[in-house]
């Protein structure tokens, strides 16, 4: 690619958006063209989030989604479920390419959408996407029109569950995706349940066995595997800000060591690192990045090994994973204004 | 019982000795005759602890084992693994009864015990221990001379999973046990590791399939279940004070479901509380106080039950629960001294 | 007082609500004859706030203003200011009294009032409340059909400024009032900038020299100084759950001691705790209490004393303190219902 | 400058040290030639911090402070105060620049140092050194072969207060700075008093009147005052891991806005974000940075400003201000390397 990326941001003002924009605003090839916020429409960007002040003057506009595309290369779009669809097939139809940090792509199967989210307001698109995880996806993702970003819960376990299941390791018991997450994942909404006052000091899990992002790992899984397979998924609200800690437990169709599995799976991607055999990932080391952090161990009493990632569910979960699929698009380099180191502490 | 309970706290500036202190000076049958410190020996309990100040002017005192009994109907001992077993030996030979809030007598097998923790240093009275939860083991606590508190991870995991396994219906597949624990549970002693800074926006499994725990959760589940069962137990380091959540998921012996079960095994018990079937705990409604809240929901797909418990690690997981052992042993009512209300928020 | 209190609640789940319900649901002379709650009527108390299970089975009702009275002694207003001047005035004339926790009836002054918050429903009756600091103001509270409850921010101002005032030490400087507290003092109400991730890892000052309590602390501060005085206030909103830690900068009239002074005033109190002078205060030592802790230091080079006050804002600073008063005005101990000692860690 | 700055950091695994390490690994006219580190020598940094994973494989040296400015250009020095003095010598010594963060070199007057830190190892040194906040002593840095990093509370106060003293606008009365920090500030020390479960849900002042940043605030005062003058600091203990708070109460000499002096100090520093009158700072939009927020409002019934500042304690309290000295030392653009925008939420 030559030259800088033209980019635009519809839904600038949610937790995942103004993610998207701190990447964006920073990233050596792109250059942010347009940002959207129904919210603060007319309003700077850093009058909303002063963290933004002397970095920018961007002015947020309201959405219109058959303007979005004018003069950009490619649009994000960090819109609810169900509102996005429409407007990512009118950038797509205005010949711009589209990284959708919704869900409304991420699903194969209309039946499923239907089951999980309601009628789908573009089922003949659905097709079109590729589901971008880049390091399962790099090739699909480099020639797509329109990426569908992943959930962040889905990334964080399909890290884990992945390499097993590509290489057809997957034992026949239940599969435990045990997940934590900080409580940016459920957004910005005003809502009295997540206030600071009842998330502190606290915990809890909510939506056992009926998460949304259980068919989007389900699906994954099954292609990786080539068979049909289902998790049992119960995530987790943490008082914390950023993060997701998946715990999985992975049984294990014979007595194998990991080791050489994830590492031939991941040694030479720059963004996952393998702590090792009994080191164990916490989710401050990923906060702000890209990154995928892994730790694991086999118990084998029961053949199950457990699998340990952390990920930062804005970051890799959402904003920075959207990024590098931009720069897998646009083939520039794929750590392009992705190279924040976590601040610790 | 006629008269006042007379009781000596070892260890009493611990984080599980001040809880016991905080309960036991305002329970209505008992009197605090003797606590000891070592580090803050001959200081007044609420110049170490301020917010004693206005309710005792209790001086703390050097631990002696041998005159910790005089005066005294029971001990509690909350001191470190290995160094409890000496006084709680000194104790009963003194004549008064014990619970042991330490590891020293929780497992029955010493064998075990010398994998987990080192040589027992008293082997011979490893027999006359009662693993003291009441709600399992109410009549032989009220006999026993020593009641071996047990740790705050098994009270969370057996809670969950003893009546599926005292009913035969626990399947054949992995029992995992994930669980997440407060920070106090790690004690007070000044260690890098547990700094605000280390611990805050933060989460990391640790001691996977080693944590000492572990054999205790075995030793009373294979119990409940008439046969061996080995759990797959994975903890969990929260920035919260207080609370373990624990998430089991029990593998079921056929389809049933859980709600008769748990009713049956808990209805009648005035600390645990059956929130219902899809409907889960949260730590923060147990924090301060002696109750269990449970959850549960089966995912039918893979003959499951999630069955998720929540205690306070220092209450029901520590000090509390020894409390409620004290009043079975002495006959008081099972609920005086541990009447708190979760302050919530 | 023969017998027992019968008390009624308005405005029952709101976090000055709910904190009420959980001091008086185990005091010892009181019984909860009713409480209401319009986001909640028509459900179970331990529905909403799980932390209830097992204490009570009490049933939220639609708050009727001209009932609340029915077969009640005494009646907690816990409702918005404005709204709850109505229903104060309906319980006085059906002849039952009143602890108000809003604003309504802290004022003494019908045009400062207005100022600050609006036209007054009922100038008519400023007149016939107390300010219900029971330490500076208990033979008037004995007497009282309406106590106004004081702010969370006043009630930890006065107890650093009154002593200074009345005895006529206050110098002629600025006095500055800092202040920090948790977010509950904000209330439940669904905000964005209250969510956890707005509130965490975070502390900025607001509506610095223009908060509500403002007029309160004057007010009073003058009454005691037999002066017109008023304060420098800065609020700042902390990442913590409950608590106000209040750091007064009191100028001296003269080179005094102040330990006399404060001891003079408070050593006598059981729920005020003098530290000491160079032994400040935490707001953890008195979580769920009604406890009020001081610490002080004199800076001779600027004759400014500096004095610290923790509270808790639910606590002493809301409900117990109404809770107190009620003691007071119904002849029962003091501290009845009132002898939490906080929770620490 | 051409080419590339080799730096060495000394003490490079306590927080300060740690953050210097990540912004010099990322700075694109910096390369890290050594790091240093007694506790973990020998070890990789991204085995101690495993946020460091993929970005180096920086080993850790022990100290040898002959050797630190072997190949070095400049030396940044992260160790205790005392300790660090001798190290610092020996760099000038050998011909390297030196950057201290420890207060070493930070009171120009060896009698002041005495009684606040003990007998100083090198006094006569004491005069070499530049006391570095770049927009106050911009000329001075450039030219310095010894730059005294500020104390992080210093940092906050001076900001808010030199414009003042400059323009001769302080009135007579105590100038009060309310201070509230992080707990990263107290270092990573393994103490009781810094544990999570004793800083959480918690927040107190300590040192009042005794802290060691008070003689640096009121030399620096006093020097843009041209005059003596003294504040009264009090400094607090607050639950997040990074971020200081400063509300400092500046008595006025005049009626006067303060915007017209404010603006003409800082609307050309890129660093330096004036948010308005009455629009105050929070600590969570500087978090990572090397930004100062302020905001003020006057109080004219006190002819007072009330003017708060926000910075991050470890960025431009410490590692961020020491990289910016660098940039200015070196020549190179005064925010190489330091163009993070915090990450919010």
């Amino acid at each position: 690619m030559a030259g800088t990326i033209r980019v635009a941001v519809a839904g600038g003002t949610g937790y995942g958006g103004v993610e998207l924009l701190r990447l964006l605003l920073r990233h050596p090839h792109a250059a942010v063209v347009r940002a959207t916020s129904e919210q603060y429409a007319g309003k700077r960007l850093d009058h909303v989030y002063a963290s933004f002040r002397g970095r920018t003057d961007l002015l947020l506009e309201p959405l219109r989604a058959e303007r979005l595309a004018d003069g950009v290369d490619v649009a994000f779009t960090a819109l609810p479920h169900g509102a996005a669809a429409t407007t990512v097939v009118a950038v797509l139809d205005a010949g711009a390419r589209v990284v959708d940090l919704s869900a409304d792509f991420r699903l194969r199967d209309v039946e499923t959408f239907r089951r999980w989210y309601g009628e789908h307001p573009a089922p003949d698109r659905l097709g079109d996407a590729v589901y971008g995880i880049p390091e399962f996806a790099r090739e699909r993702i480099r020639g797509a029109r329109l990426v569908a970003n992943p959930g962040c819960y889905p990334t964080g376990a399909l890290f884990a569950l992945v390499p097993f299941a590509r290489a057809g390791l997957l034992g026949s018991g239940p599969i435990v995706v045990d997940a934590k997450s900080g409580a940016s994942g459920a957004g910005r909404a005003a809502k009295t349940d997540l206030l600071f006052c009842e998330v502190e000091e606290s915990i809890h899990p909510y939506a056992v066995g009926r998460h949304r992002h259980t068919p989007e790992i389900d699906q994954e899984l099954s292609l990786a595997a080539g068979e049909r397979r289902a998790v049992i998924f119960v995530p987790h609200l943490l008082p914390i800000r950023r993060g997701i800690l998946t715990t999985a437990y992975v049984p294990l169709a014979s007595d194998v060591d990991p080791e050489p599995l994830l590492r031939s799976a991941y040694d030479h991607e720059r963004f996952v690192q393998l702590l090792g055999a009994e080191t164990f990932p916490d989710v401050r080391d990923v906060r702000g990045t890209n990154d995928v952090h892994i730790g694991w161990t086999v118990l084998a009493h029961e053949r199950t090994a457990v699998v340990v990632t952390a990920i930062d569910n804005l970051g890799r979960g959402a904003a920075a994973q959207a990024v590098q699929s931009m720069n897998v698009m646009f083939g520039v380099d794929e750590s392009a204004g992705l190279d924040d180191i976590a601040a610790v502490p």
